[in-house]
């Protein structure tokens, strides 16, 4: 479900490159996409219209269109018999939906009505570094500052920054869509909607997903997301506190070995993640590691994570290929 | 000297907008360039070779040619009776230095042997949010990300980026000048050299020059500065803890009441500051102003300021004006 979005389309791309049967996918969409072709990687689709019952013909869901349709339409298709990955923010703080990173905690999956939740892709992204090096030393406290590429907002906003460079390069005023300011050369501390503390609702999903998915309920985080004009990995900066000391080699090690990650970190030769060389990848790749500063047993790092893949798509299908495979009835 | 720079051309239109007078203004700059015409603001002026004669005819010298030029040069200028404000890294940490943003330490002026030292861009930016909490409430520890654009590595990257959006738009291959990576549609966290301890030289500039001007010794601080495909203001995220604990009204007063700092803060109406709304602006904004969820006693904040100016012209010109006049010999 969002077939025709960012995300969905990169759900279907990935899904047919580990060998997805396509008579099997059924692409759907709002009444307002429904009815068109879906080309992706040279396979076609009619898009349908995700009616209720549209969902008792299917064994699996991903829903990738937004909370409001989710609250709509999961329970719908639960309803029918369908197992249903969210990708949107609406069941993820739901006790009784598991909120799951399967390389941090897959288990998590044993108990569920249904309903799996995906997690808000900055969230993904932070705890793919942050949970080796809590299992090594016990997270404490952490700042997260994000730099997230466009392609959150969907496909609008990629075009949206694409137009409003190509008005910049043609000398033509940039028209300013999507967002409430321009995004070419610029950037803003807005990402999804302001709430009362002063944070954003994104902000606030990191912090809350985070205590969730680690199961510590008493982690203290604070976020500040921030929209850059980059089209679609997102980074982050990240000075993290330990309950026990840091050993700095274990600390290395812990992120090398953990699968999903990789070490990318000899800054004298210019080596660490950047959203250019983290784009399609479909691992997050951490550099920048050193002892923090201010804080006793820290450390700060880096990184940077295909928003589309590890932030959506591929951390959904990961989910989907840890769930028990049922046969038809 | 520096005059053909980035920032040596914004302080000469600076001092031209502030009435200074064209001929008594001698812009000097490296071999290189000596010789050229330099045109500013519709006024235009021979550039001489900077050889340590020439300061034995100026009053005042404002240095923006980097370390190692001042190194060389400062000495001989200060030897012939001259003045030198100096923007580089080369004497900021000299005890005998001062280091001065005029509306936080002016009173350090008051002792030099000829050099004062202008702080770094992202220090003079972060200082101007924070130093007025710190008198309110006694600043203890931050974190800052910064978003920093590329005029902090001069004129030849505002043009790099230019050229990479350019062959961006044209389908041509984007040709990696100025920084090791592509800038256009990215970013990295690499803002001067690597030290040993895994941080930039920038990073630990900030946490250094940081506690020399609020004369903090002890002052916590862990930065991860990282540059952004924006042309000339800087943005930072900041996580602060506090002695005392904090009364919110009195800290957004407290920066309201700031010179030199505006509050930009209805994040309902979108109103928070971004690098294109900071270009060109005298004062440095502050925006997402909230209680920290992580930090005791802790504010988060957003701040922007123009590199080119609060970063450097702009602060190089308010320590000369703080300067006793002295009436030529």
């Amino acid at each position: 479900m969002g077939a025709t979005g960012a995300v969905g389309q990169e759900i279907i791309r990935l899904w047919l490159r580990q060998g997805g049967n396509p008579t099997q996918l059924v692409p759907l969409a709002s009444a307002r996409s429904a009815g068109t072709l879906l080309t992706v990687a040279g396979q076609s689709w009619n898009v349908r219209e995700a009616q209720p019952d549209v969902f008792a013909e299917v064994q699996l869901a991903i829903f990738s269109a937004g909370a409001k349709t989710s609250k709509a339409l999961v329970p719908e298709a639960v309803r029918r018999g369908c197992i249903v990955i969210d990708n949107s923010s609406a069941f993820r703080m739901d006790p009784q939906v598991p909120l799951v990173i399967p390389e941090i905690n897959r288990e998590a999956l044993a108990h569920h009505n249904g309903i799996i939740a995906n997690p808000n892709c900055s969230t993904a992204i932070a705890l793919m570094s942050l949970y080796p090096l809590h299992r090594a030393f016990g997270l404490k406290r952490f700042f997260a500052a994000t730099y997230q590429a466009v392609s959150g907002s969907g496909a609008a906003a990629i075009r949206a920054l694409e137009e409003q460079v190509r008005a910049w390069a043609e000398q033509v005023p940039i028209e300013t869509t999507t967002y409430p300011h321009p995004i070419a050369f610029n950037l803003f501390p807005h990402v999804d909607e302001f709430l009362d503390n002063g944070y954003t609702k994104e902000e606030m999903k990191l912090l809350h997903e985070a205590r969730k998915i680690l199961d510590l309920p008493a982690l203290q985080i604070s976020v500040t997301c921030v929209r850059v004009p980059v089209f679609r990995a997102h980074s982050i900066a990240i000075h993290a506190a330990f309950e026990r000391s840091v050993d700095f080699t274990r600390a290395q090690q812990a992120l090398d070995a953990f699968e999903g990650v990789e070490l990318c970190d000899e800054p004298l030769h210019n080596r660490y993640p950047t959203p250019r060389t983290y784009t399609e990848k479909y691992v997050c790749g951490v550099g920048r590691l050193r002892r923090d500063t201010a804080f006793k047993n820290g450390l700060a790092l880096w990184v940077v994570g295909d928003q589309l893949w590890k932030g959506a798509a591929l951390n959904a299908l990961q989910i989907a290929a840890c769930l028990p495979k049922e046969t038809p009835s």
